[in-house]
């Protein structure tokens, strides 16, 4: 498959590797846009959240937090940042499904929440629009 | 327990709720910065993701791609953001566990990227600093 995670995974690029296990894979994102940026991707080829099963989320859930607590009881975070974009209207660069961590630190200046500019539709009717009967 | 989200579950403060099950709660979020977004929390409290125990996230995290999916297969969007703060220096607000989903759609001219400003560390010295032992 032509799909660059892929090629990671099975060494045929290199890669910056944070952490691996049997269905898991994080290495540094290569954008060198934040420090510590890492990437956190499942082995097996899922698009995004949207198409990906639940074991294997649950796989990549547990690799996040594996990771998340290593920046900040090993490596001197205090933070970290979790963010995933599904779809490429969600602008999704690479569709194997990946989690961006970005580790933290008080005063480090890193801004990574997204500069929103403002909801168009009122809260009344985007939540008729969007709300799903409950499952109770 | 002074927390809003866990006021907000127990129904104390009014939510435009989107979905209820035995583990978790998502809402609109009220900031009105960018439609459709939405809080999905574990209905345990819990502060983030690194004290969040495994099968609490399971839920969560199931919560996530359901109303992901329903947005895009009822709501007429095409891609989701998710969007997580784990601690006060990664700039979480509310203590209690929560991921934000914006729902996306073509030419909604919404950026969900954070603006980062440049790595400063290169990545081989920040790669010695954060790697972890392989698990294999």
């Amino acid at each position: 498959m032509d799909c660059i995670f892929c090629k990671i995974i099975n060494k045929e690029i290199p890669s910056y590797k944070i952490y691996e296990d049997e269905y898991t894979y994080a290495f540094l994102d290569i954008a060198k846009d934040v420090d510590g940026h890492t990437l956190v991707i499942p082995k097996k080829h899922v698009d995004n959240v949207l198409d990906c099963d639940d074991k294997t989320l649950e796989h990549v859930t547990k690799t996040i937090k594996k990771i998340a607590n290593h920046y900040i009881n090993d490596c001197n975070y205090t933070g970290c940042n979790i963010i995933n974009a599904s779809g490429i209207d969600a602008q999704q660069s690479v569709m194997h499904l990946h989690f961006h961590i970005v580790p933290r630190k008080k005063n480090d200046e890193v801004d990574a929440w997204p500069h929103f500019s403002g909801a168009k539709i009122p809260l009344e009717q985007i939540h008729k629009l969007l709300q799903i009967e409950d499952d109770k």
